[in-house]
């Protein structure tokens, strides 16, 4: 496949943003996002310091959003994005089924919802997995706990369940129908920490510790480091500059991934200065 | 008159926005701008990359704005801000007529369209000025030259006129009606520069040099470090960071005049970020 010009990951304001942008500078465009425009978008009861927009629930901006990506005709792409690399002058980014190459790189996938546990960040690749298709396969036959924090999770653990030989799901975002079933537990005990020796070993809850070999800890997002390894962070927050430029040539970042304040208007003004300065770069770099 | 929480300076999307944001703060704010909405937007052809509004005409762009402006209830204030001074704690605003008091101030005046003239630098306060209501006095019984770039700059020339002796207009922004009468000469010329030895003295233009005592430039925007003295720049933008701050505490700048690039919904991102940090220092000094 023909390499994209700019790849831009996360489908909140800050996300559709920098790709309307990049489209109105004629630029070859892929925007990523599980799912459409970002729940917390749809789910905001009203939005009132969006200038322009005045007094707009949560459902009519995430539509208008639509009607905007629509009307510049932006591509989406409904995969999540489990992995970016930079590989010099370009960047691969890994989804479940396949690979993309981008030239440049917009990072607008927001801030995880809820602290890490602890140990969790101990264990991560020590039977800490964000993501089930990578890495299933090494749980074949064995014992997984699943923690269901984003849409995709009970779809992510029936899909575990047909690899592992026990899943014990936790649901920790909103509420399931999920029922236990053979080969599927679904507990409804809130984990407080990640327990192990070398590796992770077992989930403690309140009540009780439930062993298992992997722990999937399925989030909306994960922090950027884990994403794009090498990206400099300060606490859960990609550094920028006023350019949104990170410390990666090629690689920026907008929105709540990029800092405080968590708001659309401001996710949406920073989405646009990436853009602007990833049509800069890929100017730049013609010219050499 | 009570102390303004918040002044924002500008009636642009930089400035509505950090009001609008001030104002869902339940901050008592005044927005200063002349005329209503920032004519540079009204006259927009058509916005594109507005996230939200898809293309949208700038007049149209500008009834929303104002809309908004109105359902939030905010007060706006018809009056050029000619001065701010850093009071130590807080900031006096000087318009024509009025003093203001504010705790914080919100710089959102945009860019001056034009360069600076050749000598216009070096002459300001020794013959050049930016505001006819301030330094006319000056001039009482002497000559003056008014170079209009500005919406207002006819109406500040047909103020001159009646103190000084001899006004020359030259018309340097939209094509004006105004013609020549008693004490007042339209000069259909280009200035090239100012020149003078300890003060200005003349206008060059290509084909004459017009003596005068006092020059007055009138753009829409004078540079910010004229504006408020003491104020960090680097070229013709204001220095701040990402929470929007400047070199003196208490004052923000967004939109234009904090730097590339010029668009619409990166001011109103900025907007937002500079009245939610005004919000964080009030509260800051007030836990003092």
């Amino acid at each position: 496949m023909s390499r994209i010009e700019i790849a831009v990951i996360g489908c909140g304001p800050a996300g559709i943003s920098a790709a309307i942008t990049a489209k109105a500078r004629n630029k070859n465009v892929l925007l990523f996002g599980t799912h459409g425009i970002s729940s917390k978008v749809s789910k905001a009861h009203m939005i009132r310091n969006y200038p322009g927009l005045p007094d707009i629930s949560g459902d009519a901006f995430a539509s208008a959003l639509t009607e905007h990506l629509q009307v510049m005709n932006v591509q989406v792409c409904d995969k999540q994005v489990s992995a970016v690399y930079a590989m010099g002058d370009f960047f691969t980014l890994q989804t479940a089924d396949e690979m993309y190459e981008a030239e440049s790189v917009i990072l607008a996938s927001g801030v995880m919802q809820g602290k890490m546990l602890p140990g969790e960040e101990s264990f991560v690749g020590r039977g800490v997995s964000y993501c089930a298709t990578c890495d299933a396969a090494l749980y074949r036959g064995k014992t997984v706990a699943v923690l269901g924090y984003s849409n995709e999770a009970v779809d992510e653990a029936l899909f575990l369940s047909e690899i592992a030989s026990k899943v014990y799901y936790f649901p920790l975002g909103k509420e399931t129908e999920l029922t236990d079933e053979a080969g599927l537990s679904v507990i409804r005990e809130k984990p407080i920490a990640i327990k192990g020796q070398r590796k992770a070993e077992s989930i403690q809850t309140e009540n009780s510790e439930i062993k298992a070999d992997g722990i999937f800890i399925l989030r909306d997002a994960v922090t950027p480091d884990k994403l794009i390894p090498g990206l400099n962070m300060d606490m859960q927050h990609v550094n920028v500059n006023l350019q949104m430029e990170t410390n990666l040539p090629g690689c920026f970042a907008c929105g709540d991934v990029a800092g405080k304040p968590y708001q659309y208007i401001k996710a949406a003004g920073q989405g646009n200065v990436a853009a602007l300065s990833a049509v800069q770069y890929l100017a730049a770099k013609r010219k050499k």
